[in-house]
């Protein structure tokens, strides 16, 4: 849709780059038809006199506030019943989780960039889109919300019952090892970065004129599809923010024994996705600017 | 879309305006490439001489009567059924509230601007987008088109099987205080209100793409996620018209008790979604015109 | 998207008209900003020499056959289960109906306009969206690909089981009358055609962004809905080809006994429909040329 | 979006054309206001210099990879449970199989087209949408990456209860013949494949602002609804590669013996999509170019 003005400068080539499904992009020498943005600075000194800052702070506090309320609500109303039928069942929780990220996104992309999990603002970071002072105001600030989010739940539910519950806290499921968990929270979170990081990309968004528009949808989607995989397993991370705020207000040892894997797991899966877009689809390395 | 002459303007700022996913604007001083509408004055003696007014109190109706219809049957459809599986279940109400969101606010958005809802008027009227008049003519409307849609489904019940279904009426569970269920009924309609509110803010709109396209697709999310949550503690109401209706037809003491809590928590979670989207996104009171 | 010559013709009054969502229109005098396309005539004899007449017939005829195959495959998956818990349950019966409509439509709305329903090329012949002539051929082809499609189904289940587990046949629910059947499709059909006229409507096409790029999505769901609230009733036909069809594959007495319900409940809710949009929401009969 | 300078060019024909929903184009003497591109070289020696072209196949293996991860992985967290009440359910795994299509057709469309199925890959190569060279390339990549993908989820599971549990493979089951499960892989397919061929038509494209944008959507739902109903009969494959991941992973006589199935009823599906395409929708043969 933006790539109006580029489009004429395609000239001949204009049709292979307009059908980005079923034909794949076949020029071989891309001609440079979009801007990459320069790298953020790992410190942005203005930043911090700048009420943007601090106001997109607040909105990725709200936002993983009302994801944490939203999510451990639904969990707590599917696990209090013996028989799953009468809840809206273990898929129920997969839609609120993924839900809540679409319509999340939606609501603090143009304010935050709409991260509200650490694990999406750590892989950003690495491939240097917001600055270090940025990432860690984000990331203190997903954690306070998810916190409160979660404590909210306990305050409706009651303390013997939250923790009866379980409480929404993530572990390692009996019949899995620590490694099974692991390995599925880095993929899981592998799933939701690369997802975030096709919908950023300055490039497509340049010629696909699906890719802006769509954006939260797949991306709540990734979330969505990971938890129909791996609840069985570790109840699903792939958001440290989450995980640390379910094991603070439930507080109990089960949770806390594998609560590293729910930082470990979704920062080397970050990690993977911010590699995997940058060295293998960009080919960053390889250019000069 | 909208903001093709916008981006002309922005210049050398273009690219992280661009990509609101992922990126925060790190702009510091925030060019005006947007204009404010004005507030709508509290009485505009025009409207009522308007056919376009009316127009939209009718539309108001049709879809609130079409939600209470599509809604309350799908409840009734499952609570008469002693074991869930054999219905659409409780995952399956909250997609007929969700969905019949999404679908009348893309019918009627044109029309009416799509509220269907009195704790959605309010709000809007809160942030001044509508006037006094109107809004008090569209929360009758609602009420009227609600009560309307749940008296259908009572004639299809039949009254006996209506009243012993508990007639989709909303009241606190038992296991859970009013404090609980006046805190949900916030704390959802807080998560309608302020996805309405991002669906339309005319700064937004003007630069990211996806924002007005999609719009009636989150803000049925929202409905569906707020369902998927609090239908354990409250039945869910955070729109106090459907409370409304259900309660009339419903019309036993159980329906009428707990009733000013689906209107006192639907419109304090609508103020405080107003007061969160204009002072603290749009920062309003700290700007000159 | 379109209207981008006419927005800059509205002038001052532009920003009002570009938030559909949460904002009425609040003009009085409206500006003409769009072209109401002239009535089909009753019979155009030069589409009867058009290839493109005769692919638009076939288009429907194969989205008919495939919206029958599916969902009634569907229906047999989960009937034929005592309990309904291994099965994709009512609600997987109801997502597909809902979204073959939305895969269909947007598969087949370039081709023939995307009708796949009778009920919904009445409702749209009312509105003179097409001529008399291919109204008619749309139909004969809907049903013809309906009966196909039923009848493949019943090949795959065999003719015992097919007919033990009522092949998808339409007919009142034990426990409804005849009338409430009858006006559970009519308000069914309402929903279904109203929203198509909305994302059909010439005028706001040409002012709300997302009218057209969402159009199937709202449809879809609208008959996901409907499904969802009247299952329990009438199984839910509100498409007289997708009844005619089961009930001739099926052909016992129990399919045909109820079947005008199912002809005659879609007819009067498609006409109510095109009236309600046509008289109410667009004025046609008040407005001069 | 894209058709701008065309819709100008059209002129008083403007209207019929912009309406694609509920009216059927009706011009007779269609204006050619799109260009076809040309048909793909069987073999283009320039690409295997390229490092798009590797790109291309590298983004098809993890694309494959994720696929069969998350998907088999799902299935097994459903069949290990001896009732199906406390899992995602039958209809979770269709969400799975249908919501990572949309996901990772999303995010690779750009790279390599998004094939993620050899059947796609094989129908696109019959409509000269691309070379051969790179036809076999992709499938073989598809192949390698949902090899993967399923020993990823056996080494989670472990192989004892992989093995007893199936292993995710398709065959025909128990009641249905060999040919109800080869006519359901290729009606199955047919429906995507023709999904697939609607959202990369370039001559709608051009037209129908809403064809390209939500173009991953109504793909990834025919993957769903494909499942939703043929799961019970085959399992559904509708993706070669997916069932030859799956069954070498298994390994198993039970795995191997229906295997021809899941290649031939996809590659005959394909090519019935692509001829009703080409023949039937586009009347390529009948036309001079």
């Amino acid at each position: 849709m933006e790539g109006k003005e580029e489009d004429v400068r395609l000239g001949a080539n204009k049709f292979s780059e307009r059908q980005p499904i079923g034909t794949a992009a076949q020029s071989q020498d891309e001609e440079k038809d979009y801007t990459e943005p320069p790298p953020a600075p790992l410190f942005e000194p203005g930043e911090l006199t700048s009420w943007s800052f601090y106001r997109a702070g607040i909105a990725e506090f709200v936002a993983t506030f009302l994801f944490l309320y939203i999510t451990i609500l639904t969990v707590m109303g599917v696990v209090k019943e013996t028989t799953k039928c009468p809840t809206v069942g273990i898929q129920g929780i997969a839609w609120a989780f993924g839900g809540m990220i679409f319509a999340l996104v939606y609501c603090t992309a143009g304010i935050s960039g709409g991260h509200i999990n650490p694990a999406v603002t750590f892989g950003l970071f690495l491939a240097r889109k917001l600055s270090l002072t940025r990432a860690i105001f984000y990331m203190v600030m997903q954690c306070l919300g998810a916190i409160c989010g979660a404590g909210v739940v306990k305050g409706f539910m009651g303390k013997r019952r939250y923790g009866a519950l379980n409480g929404g806290a993530n572990f390692v499921a009996h019949g899995y090892t620590k490694g099974d968990g692991l390995g599925a929270e880095i993929i899981g979170t592998f799933v939701l970065v690369y997802t975030v990081f096709s919908a950023t990309d300055a490039k497509r968004s340049a010629r696909d004129s699906h890719v802006p528009i769509l954006a939260p949808l797949p991306i709540g989607f990734a979330v969505f599809l990971v938890h129909l995989a791996t609840i069985p397993i570790t109840g699903t991370g792939i958001n440290p923010a989450r995980s640390l705020g379910a094991a603070i207000i439930f507080n109990k040892e089960r949770g806390w024994n594998d609560h590293w894997i729910f930082w470990v797991g979704p920062f080397i899966g970050a990690t993977l996705a911010a590699l995997y877009h940058q060295v293998v689809i960009r080919a960053m390395p390889f250019k000069s600017k």
